[in-house]
């Protein structure tokens, strides 16, 4: 009996634009993806061939996605724990893990596990009806243990009255406390199934209403103690909680000079995507790097600064007649489109600039976003 | 009735690395490539899904690979012209125009028009029996017209006893004046549909028997006056003969300062590599916004100098194993590798590293290449 090769090297599982954005550097390294995807046409199936599609809570579509591919990885953290230990037991290696997986699937998890960790977090407790969250304090931030993202399944809580829509929500719920912020921080790592960690600089996110719309790599101004704590944080969680691939630690940076876990991704995220363009090694290059076991790459930036503004739909509904709009106006800015239909808010893309001078960067990638989003100067 | 939006923007004639490498800026550009493919798993085709098998000198094949597309661009200049021409009658614009690509596909109608031009060309004659040549003069070069690639098709001759090979050729044939040359260069421009133009900083390209296998960016220690002339020729080169998408001019930098054209490519260049990773926009990318009519990007260099180096087929016969050694020496240098099995002196990937220090520069590139290449430190 001879063995033959895999034809895949890695089966991606959900077909968004992180996915997508996987193939980039897939290409270059020469590893072969396929894909569990949602549609025929997701943002992700349209350049990933060799895709299925199915829905990631379908054992037999999840194995039918990943047949031949050694390695499973993630667009998102949706899937049901139990399929992927089945997965693992049909011989695939799920990269990061179900047992990791379950602390960016599980917000109690994650806090419970963070907190046993020492690992710096806004103060929290688990509530099971309104009056928990009442003897906890208000205001406070009511969070469903399960399904959010982007802002969904996040409440300000005042009081009372404000529990009614979190406590219909199916999930088990936590409370934390309303953090005095200054501004929010990401910090990344890559760890490789051979354990090697490489981490990326601190970088500034800013949002609205829960969503990124802009990224400063890295972070403005940041106290190098800060910086340095960050780090740690980033590099023991990855290590504690055994992540294989991107890790991205979204924190507080509070008032008082602290650094507090927000919220974890186990994948390329959002905050990440300023290393396209600005670091040797992107986010996704590492991700694929780490999830095979390849040695990790530089995560050095290219340019002092690198700012990574989102599309989120707006007033341009035509984004490729639009695009010629943008490109003409900054030759120098990179636009990245993820093949999806504009909706109002909707993340459909990004545009990365790279400078030595920050105000300068800003303003053309600012102005680049707006032609795409809104067709209008800023 | 109602116009569907095509499901294609551009189509690519030729499975190889260039079509390949012109998938990773289509994803960022929200571009949607189909493919003619030599082979279910060529290079392009593992990473194009949408592509049809057949070969690029059948009219049938070619109508169905293009089908829905309104561009037509290519991997190769191979095509043969009468087809392009139907291809145009039937709504297809192809980017080059068959009456650019002729001038990359016959030498002898390349050498006349850049004559007529006044472009500067070695002394060259057509020949159409040896004494022909003795005529010329020897010590020469006899070269086909057509079909000659990396060192194919291309005699030295001293003496009648060296034109028997080439006059067996089945293609028209001419002679040029063997060339005294301090090293070759490589001048490229964009030009877009909409004519305008954007050129890339010159750049030395170091051969072995007719193959490309190191690339310095910008040319070292170049004389301004001879990059100004080299820059000009290639926009004349580009606007005289209608070229749409990149071209490239390979030019000689003669003993006596002089830069004469070698050769036409009139596609994404293996002297352009370098652009990947070490310009702001690639030559790839560029080349999609060209046959696009997009607005052109950037030429810009992102460090101070980049050097480019080929993987020729050598010793090291599974580069899927050897790429693990490689990233792990030189974190810092991208690998670009083809998903081409490895013959020898076959052209199976290449790697970019980019800096401050040329020496340094080179060095890295060199033993990135060569753990690639033969598994050896250099």
């Amino acid at each position: 009996m001879t063995h033959e090769a895999p034809r895949h090297d890695v089966a991606v599982i959900g077909g968004g634009q992180l996915a997508r954005m996987m193939q980039q550097p897939a290409i270059a390294l020469g590893l072969r993806l396929c894909l569990l995807a949602e549609g025929p046409d997701v943002s992700a199936a349209q350049v990933i061939g060799d895709h299925h599609v199915g829905t990631h809570t379908d054992l037999d579509d999840l194995r039918r996605a990943v047949d031949d591919a050694p390695v499973v990885t993630f667009d998102h953290e949706h899937v049901p724990p139990e399929h992927l230990r089945t997965l693992a037991q049909e011989g695939h290696v799920c990269r990061p893990g179900p047992d990791a997986l379950i602390h960016a699937q599980d917000k109690l998890v994650m806090r419970r596990r963070l907190t046993e960790l020492g690992v710096p977090c806004p103060r929290w407790a688990e509530v099971h009806e309104p009056v928990d969250v009442e003897a906890f304090g208000f205001p406070a931030i009511v969070k469903t243990a399960r399904g959010g993202y982007d802002g969904k399944g996040v409440w300000k809580a005042e009081s009372l009255a404000d529990l009614d829509e979190p406590f219909r929500a199916e999930s088990a719920l936590l409370v934390e406390e309303l953090v005095p912020f200054r501004r929010e921080l990401s910090a990344q790592v890559a760890r490789s199934a051979t354990g090697e960690i490489v981490d990326y600089p601190v970088v500034e996110s800013r949002q609205v209403d829960g969503v990124c719309f802009e990224v400063v790599a890295p972070a403005p101004n940041l106290d190098p103690a800060l910086e340095a704590r960050a780090r740690r944080i980033a590099r023991t969680v990855a290590e504690e909680l055994d992540v294989v691939g991107m890790l991205a630690v979204e924190l507080f940076e509070t008032e008082d000079d602290q650094v507090l876990v927000n919220e974890l991704a186990m994948r390329p995220h959002n905050t990440g995507h300023w290393s396209i363009d600005g670091a040797v090694t992107s986010q996704f290059e590492n991700h694929l790097r780490a999830v095979t076991g390849l040695p990790l790459g530089s995560t050095t930036p290219r340019q002092p600064w690198t700012v990574m503004v989102n599309i989120l739909g707006g007033a341009v509904t035509e984004l490729a007649a639009q695009r010629e709009v943008a490109l003409a106006a900054q030759p120098d800015v990179k636009v990245h489109l993820y093949g999806k239909a504009v909706k109002p808010g909707r993340k459909v893309g990004h545009v990365t600039a790279v400078g030595e001078d920050l105000e300068d960067v800003l303003r053309r990638a600012r102005h680049s976003a707006a032609l795409l989003t809104d067709g209008e100067q800023p």
